[in-house]
C-alpha cells in the first residue's frame, strides 16, 4: 500500500483520512490511516464495507486491529456503492472543447461499481480501443442519504471527498448518443486513495483538480470553476434518484482531456496518471493493457 | 396478485412462468405460476433472490412450499438486478419519431433497480414533471453471466423474457444530452408479470410489443423490427460490462411514445397502462400521482 502511505502524510496532518482495504486473511474492511498503520474500524470475522456506516459518526467507531500500512490491499475507497452518478460537461473549458452547448441543467451518466480501482492499482486499456482517456474528478462521498436534497441541506449529506478518475473509452462513448458504453469498462475508474472528511476540507473552492500523465500537468482547474456547484448536483440528481449511504458523484472534469488535445494524448501502457484535488489526496494509477 | 394469476392462464398453458413475490410472512422469494397456485422455489427461512439461481437449471429446482396467487404479493420479475442496460432508439419508427440520427452501434443507458414496479403496482408520476410517458419493451434477463459474449453464443446467457415499461420522465431526459435524469425515477419502471424461459418462446421475431394506455392501443411492432437484435446487443453490452446472473437488457421501444404524438400522450393518475410481448405476457400498471 505504498501510495496509501504516501498520502498519509502528506497534506494536513490533522486530516482523518479514511480507507477500505483488504485484510491479511483476505477479508475486506474499511479504516482511517494513521502515519504508517491502519487503523481498522470494522468488525472482524468477514467483509465489512465503509459504506455501511457513512451516515453515521466516523470518529465514534471503535479500533478493532491495526496493521502496517503495507501489509494490507488498497481498495477504492467505496469499493461497492450501489450509484455511481457522473456529472459530464461541469467545467465550462471542458465545454467549450468538446464543441457542446451549455444547457440548464448537468448532464448525469452513470457507471457501475465493476468499473473501480483502487489508488496503486492499474487502470486498463481494453484491447477494443487505442483511445483511452483520463478524467481527472473531485469524487463526493454521500453519507446520510435522502430524496428530494434540498441544496442548503446538501452538505449535511455528504461523508466526504476523494480523487477520481473517470476514465473513458472515447471511441465506444460515443457510438451513440448516450455516454455508457465509453464510461464503465472493468478497470477503467480509479478511486482514491482515501476519504477525507468533509468537515475537514477548509477551503473546498480553491482546491484544484489537476491531472498529471507521466509527469505533465494536462487539467488544472479549481473546483470554484464548476458550473454547477456540489449542493446543486446533490439537489438535481436526488430529485430523481434516491441517493443512499456510500454512493458516488464524480464531480465533473475541467478542460485539457487527452482526446481533445492536439495532438490527442491517450493512455499507454506504462504511463502514470495521476489525479490530484489539493489537501483531498492524489490518486496514482499505472496504465496497463488489458492481457 | 390478481394480475398475475390472470396471465397465469394466459398464452400457451405449457409455458412455465418464473415470478419473485413476497411471502405471507413477509420474506422474499421466487418461484413458478401453476395455475392459481405459486410453487415457491426458494430456501425458506428469509429473503432468497431469483438473480442467485438464474445461471442454473430452473426446471431442476425443488418445490419448498405452495401458496395460493393471490396470498403473495408479487414483486419485479427481478427485484434487485446489479444492472439494468437499456437500449435506445432500436426501432426505425421511434428513431424517425424523435428525428435522430441512426447510428452504426445502439445508444444505451441505464436505470437502477429502485425503479423497478411489479404487474399490478402503480407507476409513479413525480410532482416535478407533467410529462410521464410509457416505453413498451421485451425485456431479457440475464441467466449466465459473461464478458464479451459472441453472437453466436448469446442465447446461451438468456434465462428469459419478460415485458418491461421503461417509463420516462420526457423533460428531465432532456435537460441535457444524458437521458438519466428522466430514466430512473422510482416507480416509473414497469417489470412483469413473470418471465418465460428462452427455451419455451418459439418465434421471438415474431411477438408483438403492445402498449395500451387505457385500452387503446399505442404502440405495436414485431420483435423483428429491431435494428440490432438479442446477440448483437449482448455482445456489444458484454463488450464493455460484465452481464450476471438477473441483469436486464430493456431492448429499446418501437414508435408511438406519448411524447412524440399530436397532441402529446402522457400517462396521468387513473390511466392504466400495459405493455404486450405476445406470449411472453402482458404487464399492467395503474398510474398514480405521487403523494
Amino acid at each position: 500500500m505504498t501510495a496509501a502511505a504516501r498520502h498519509a502524510g502528506a497534506g494536513r496532518l490533522s486530516m482523518n483520512r479514511y480507507i477500505s482495504f483488504e485484510r491479511p486473511d483476505g477479508t475486506k474492511s474499511f479504516g482511517r490511516l494513521d502515519g504508517e498503520k491502519v487503523i481498522d474500524l470494522g468488525a472482524s470475522g468477514g467483509d465489512v464495507w465503509l459504506k455501511d456506516v457513512l451516515a453515521g459518526d466516523l470518529a465514534a467507531l471503535p479500533a478493532t486491529g491495526e496493521f502496517a500500512a503495507d501489509a494490507v490491499k488498497l481498495l477504492p475507497v467505496v469499493p461497492n456503492p450501489e450509484k455511481i452518478l457522473c456529472v459530464g460537461l461541469n467545467y465550462a473549458a471542458h465545454v467549450a472543447e468538446t464543441g457542446r452547448e451549455q444547457k440548464e441543467h448537468p448532464a448525469i451518466f452513470t457507471r457501475w461499481a465493476d468499473s473501480l480501482v483502487a489508488d496503486g492499482a492499474a487502470m486498463v486499456r481494453p484491447p477494443e480501443s487505442e483511445r483511452f482517456d483520463y478524467e481527472g474528478e473531485l469524487a463526493v462521498i454521500i453519507g446520510k442519504g435522502g430524496r428530494r436534497i434540498a441544496p442548503e441541506n446538501a452538505w449535511e449529506h455528504v461523508a466526504g471527498f476523494a480523487p477520481f478518475n473517470d476514465g473513458s473509452i472515447r471511441d465506444w462513448q460515443r457510438h451513440n448518443i448516450q455516454f455508457t458504453p465509453g464510461k464503465t469498462w472493468p478497470g477503467t475508474g480509479g478511486f482514491g486513495p482515501s476519504m477525507v472528511v468533509t468537515s475537514e476540507v477548509e477551503d473546498l473552492a480553491s482546491q484544484r483538480v489537476q491531472t498529471r500523465v507521466n509527469g505533465e500537468l494536462v487539467q488544472d482547474q479549481p473546483v470554484s470553476d464548476m458550473i454547477w456547484d456540489i449542493p446543486t448536483v446533490i439537489a438535481y440528481c436526488s430529485t430523481f434518484t434516491d441517493l443512499r449511504p456510500g454512493d458516488v458523484i464524480a464531480s465533473g472534469t475541467p478542460g485539457g482531456v487527452g482526446d481533445k488535445r492536439k495532438p490527442p494524448l491517450y493512455l499507454k501502457a506504462g504511463d502514470i496518471v495521476e489525479v490530484s484535488v489539493g489537501a483531498i489526496g492524489t490518486l496514482t494509477n499505472p496504465v496497463i493493457d488489458e492481457t
